[in-house]
């Protein structure tokens, strides 16, 4: 399955044990939708959405997206769904007889991806909002890592009442769990801890974790980076492009702490014994 | 926690036997957040992201959000956080002197929130588009149903590989998969059906059911509405505005699908033993 996997290196610890080994993430890669369509006899494009994908099935997704948001209705809407080389996009030219909705389009498909723009420019745009590569010594010892998920189910009081939410949480060096926060969107959840620091003035909060609940996507590295912390741990696995921004930007990165056991991603110089 | 979760009821469904519950599903409701900043010297609002939220610490959700896209960097760069009473929206008023890079709120913070607007308003959007509550009588038998976790599991082969990928499936009355598409996105996922069956010309699915491998969210179920798909079945929890969709719409909605056991929220009648 080329494209949907990359294989890269991982620290596996268990207990006191550490091996390296040859892991695979899922691939996370930005994803622009064009849309080609008639207006007035003059044939016009607009990006209709940038969406963090696994690449495959590219057309699949852009068709399956547009019939979603009822901008087509059958197959004879589309001239050609074509791929564009080396761009992360793929364009959707319509025939000239459908009728596009262009308010729709402006008000529903702009897409909130905190990236906005493609692969590598995505790092670059970090760097041009000034945010750098962390360089703090802060360290979590390992033993306050494998604490965390038990902690975090125990806050998660909502959680056992619908199984439906996910949780992120704040976290000290010793393991504690400094604010919780849950929401059926885990960037929402996110985004309720790093405004919580953010009203009791501790940002940038360089000498705190940040867990989540469920995988670490781009975004939610994004997130973490921004607010300055150190340690991104997720519960799930990482994809390909939240690994590559937490080692370009100097973030720690842990996957699958569960039980005594986690993956290191990024930055294991902060993981004490 | 009110809010935060609500009472609904529940057909649970273990083998052979069935019980009506109360059973309680997370809360999912559309935040809007529109930024007051000035200007020139005017005095401007935007609205800046509409975000499927789970009510509760807005004013965080707020300004965490803000901070994450880097739009704010102080609390001293806001004048006040209010909720917009009965209206889904907060706002966060900025101090003059900060400075707002309009081109970046455009192109970054439009949400795709494929509801766009709010509450019951998202409801009435649907019936403007021309989507009409299901009349089919297709019926999916319990063992069909209890077949689907493991099928699905089988053909998740990157899954296995990476432990970061989503899983959607289009499946028939006998429980056979049809179409398995995974992704780090799990809308993507649906799409990528969506895109997939709308490809062969099988849309609406007015036979198929849809399956996720995670939880059952507003915009999944209206994907599966769209498709004419009659059932939704989710291996995780429910969030309470994807009930009221099914409900509403007339779409059958199973959660919880493990091992011999799941819940229905919506259309039992299609449910045969």
């Amino acid at each position: 399955m080329t494209g949907h996997s990359q294989v890269i290196s991982v620290a596996k610890m268990r207990g006191n044990l550490r091996k390296t080994v040859d892991d695979r993430v899922a691939v996370e890669e930005p994803l622009e939708i064009r849309l080609g369509y008639e207006v007035d006899g003059e044939r016009q494009t607009s990006s209709v959405s940038i969406t963090m994908r696994t690449p495959g099935d590219d057309e699949d997704l852009a068709t399956g997206f547009l019939v979603s948001e009822s901008i087509i209705r059958s197959p004879d809407d589309i001239v050609v769904v074509k791929p564009c080389s080396g761009d992360n996009a793929i364009r959707v030219e319509l025939e000239s007889g459908v009728d596009i909705d262009l308010e729709r389009l402006r008000r529903h498909f702009y897409t909130t991806s905190s990236c906005g723009v493609c692969g590598k420019a995505s790092l670059d745009a970090l760097r041009v909002i000034g945010v750098e590569a962390l360089t703090d010594g802060t360290r979590f010892p390992r033993d306050a890592l494998l604490r965390l998920p038990e902690r975090l189910r125990e806050s998660q009081a909502i959680f056992d009442e619908t199984g439906g939410l996910h949780a992120a949480a704040a976290f000290d060096p010793y393991g504690e769990l400094l604010i919780v926060r849950e929401d059926v969107g885990r960037h929402n959840a996110v985004d309720k801890v790093i405004g919580a620091l953010f009203a009791a003035g501790r940002l940038p909060a360089t000498r705190l974790g940040l867990m989540v609940s469920g995988r670490a996507s781009f975004e939610l590295m994004q997130k973490t980076l921004v607010a300055g912390m150190p340690l991104l741990a997720a519960i799930s696995a990482p994809s390909s492009l939240a690994v590559e921004l937490a080692r370009e930007f100097n973030v720690s990165l842990v996957g699958f702490l569960r039980g005594d056991t986690f993956n290191i991603y990024s930055g294991e110089e902060r993981i004490a014994k």
